[in-house]
């Protein structure tokens, strides 16, 4: 029977479904991402209720009560941003620019810097101070094609500050159009007040942060950095695993620096991602593998911190895990809310390929967030959550590093960003 | 006697005035950019009339006919983009995919890549595409703080070609409010048709191309690829002093792959900018340094070819060597327009401090385009060229990787782009 749509899509130039096996092609070079070339798609009720080629839409008597032309435009699933510290207070611009300088770590925590320093801001800010700030910032993702994001606690670390942090979080998917997945990270430090007591404020987290967070209901995930410096293997499995039974999933910072046993620790939990895992060990990535665990890279880091080194994508791609790109956005190492700007870096210097960075910024995402049911590609009864950009071919969006090429977001299913080209 | 003049700014967080002689100040961490907080300035018949702190702008009596309030807000220069290849037609994002998954030079041209793919959409592209295109990338720089753009020829490598290319560049700065600096770049690349014969085409370059280009007005600079496998030093010493007798003062691309005397042809021919440098000698830069030569800095080369490789900065500013840095925006090898995004990487990569990048953007930038009397910085009788962002401390630009945080931008006087926040 015809669809009477809300809204159609018409006369788009490539339609990037992410949607490799439903929508084949006999091209190798376009399966990977599900392209269809002269596309229509519908939308009812919020969610895709059709998608074809334009003789298929011709024929089908399908209707819809509004129509965007789409000419010249390819059509992409709104964006995943599967790794961020998005709710935040303060900035750390003189940091940057000591570490530019030639500053080490401890240099700069002797001067006031690290992730405590972001701890004091958040502690000394209201709710509504972080609801506002982490809102425009959501806001400029949006403007950048990101639909979804994830944002973590972590600069409270404490019961208080770190329930005031999920609470902000929750405002801020409330307060923009973004969907908002929420984790809790009160493993992400160790607080200055718990510096010669670390086993103290471990024990904190697992009889009052974790439970008290659980409760709440403000958290999907649980995370820990587990890295030299911060969190042991040891420590990071027992507190993922109590955060589990706080109906939490586990999700891990993994061998950011050196190789700490984090990939390992995340095979073993089940987490849903492991982010970073520049240092990983194979066995490590093979217990990720095992257990269905997604590898979430964030090339920005590589400039936050000034370092040109660059997780090695190609094993992971290679080995069949599946991935997905993030932007970290965070004061502290990688200043950058552009999942557009993330592809280039990806694609330039952790050597994924066009499409394999296309699908880890919408259905890898998904699946490192636990939505792939619902968002990271363009199919029937999926969220309406798409990007219309001008491009004259996906391969576009990495290659045009910072490329002004948003031109309609779209939210389940209603217009929430347009921008007409000067 | 107090002046009426035609705009004031008032309530300015940061003036960033890029001239510390001027504004000079005894603390050493901002005396670099002649920072002047809580400011104010005044804007007459398109120009910089006055430039001052709030007190002394209370006292002084002067007035405006119309007020902007930057409440929160740094001023900076209008940014001067001293390296472009701006003008061209089709994009190259196969090439770019190919790249990534390891292709060579060789590989790439043999599959119709490199500078010659865009030379053949050049030469087959009508004046007014040209112009379209070009005026279209203009204004996603300007939306980026980009007020003066040096703009290369170069695609087109025959009299007729380059000319149609040289005639496109004075349209784009006619038709767009951004002030376009001409190159003439016959010397980018052996067009196909001289492959055998690349005697025959120095011989048209000198012979036909220069005076053609110089005789036309068109062309302000003339530029040369000084690179092993295109322009030798020698060649590229013949054909900058032929451009000198048609006017047009030396520029070079030197060195960016391997030493092949760029820099050093740079200061002997008395170039005005050498760009790239990657592996420049000692000796080059000591010539650069003795003539006034400008280096030219592009990061965003590295990011174009996946190469995390980066030119030495700091060697060039410890020398006391005038610093640029550009975006080299190009189809090939470096598709970045936004110098917010090179800002990061520069500091990032290249190791220059944020003071160093803020100046190299902008009087950097005007002294490597000859502008430095006009623009680049803030001072009185300067052109009003200027950018709002929104930013808590000048540092925090190039902190901020693509950071959405251009507010409003003035040209000559007049408000050319102002976004509201949401």
């Amino acid at each position: 029977m015809p669809l009477n749509a809300d809204l159609a899509i018409k006369n788009i130039s490539q339609l990037v479904t992410c949607e490799p096996d439903l929508f084949d092609s006999s091209d190798d070079e376009v399966r990977p991402v599900g392209l269809i070339d002269d596309a229509c798609l519908l939308i009812s009720g919020g969610a895709i209720s059709w998608v074809g080629g334009r003789k298929q839409f011709e024929t089908s008597g399908h209707g819809a009560s509004e129509v965007i032309d789409a000419g010249g435009l390819a059509v992409l699933p709104g964006f995943v941003d599967a790794h961020t510290h998005t709710v935040f207070a303060g900035s750390r611009e003189r940091e940057y620019e000591m570490r530019v300088k030639g500053a080490g770590y401890m240099e700069i925590a002797a001067a006031g810097g690290g992730i405590n320093a972001t701890v004091g801001a958040v502690r000394n800010a209201s709710i509504d101070e972080l609801v506002q700030s982490g809102s425009s910032r959501v806001g400029s993702m949006l403007r950048q094609g990101t639909t979804t994001v994830e944002i973590k606690s972590g600069y409270g670390l404490s019961v208080e500050a770190e329930l005031k942090m999920l609470k902000a979080i929750k405002r801020v998917g409330e307060e923009t159009c973004v969907d908002v997945v929420p984790t809790f990270l009160g493993a992400h430090e160790i607080p200055p007040e718990f510096r010669e007591n670390r086993d103290g404020y471990i024990d904190l987290l697992i009889d009052e942060m974790i439970p008290a967070a659980g409760e709440s209901g403000l958290a999907e995930f649980c995370d820990v950095f587990c890295e030299q410096g911060v969190f042991t293997a040891d420590e990071s499995r027992r507190i993922l695993l109590r955060g589990k039974e706080y109906g939490m999933r586990p999700k891990l910072h993994a061998d950011e620096f050196v190789e700490s046993g984090g990939a390992g620790v995340a095979g073993e939990v089940g987490a849903i991602s492991a982010g970073h895992l520049g240092h990983a060990s194979r066995e490590g990535l093979e217990a990720m593998k095992a257990s269905g665990t997604v590898a979430v890279l964030m090339p920005g880091v590589g400039v936050g911190l000034g370092r040109p080194e660059f997780t090695d994508a190609r094993t992971m791609i290679d080995m069949g895990l599946d991935v997905a790109v993030a932007t970290d956005f965070n004061p502290g190492s990688s200043m950058v809310h552009s999942l557009l700007i993330v592809s280039s870096l990806a694609c330039s210097f952790m050597k994924m390929t066009p499409a394999e960075v296309i699908l880890a910024m919408t259905v890898g995402g998904a699946k490192a967030v636990g939505r792939q049911d619902r968002v990271g590609s363009i199919a029937p009864e999926k969220q309406a959550d798409l990007v219309l950009v001008e491009v004259p071919d996906f391969r576009y969006v990495p290659y045009h590093l910072g490329g002004d090429i948003v031109r309609t977001v779209i939210k389940n299913g209603i217009v929430v960003f347009d921008r007409t080209q000067d």
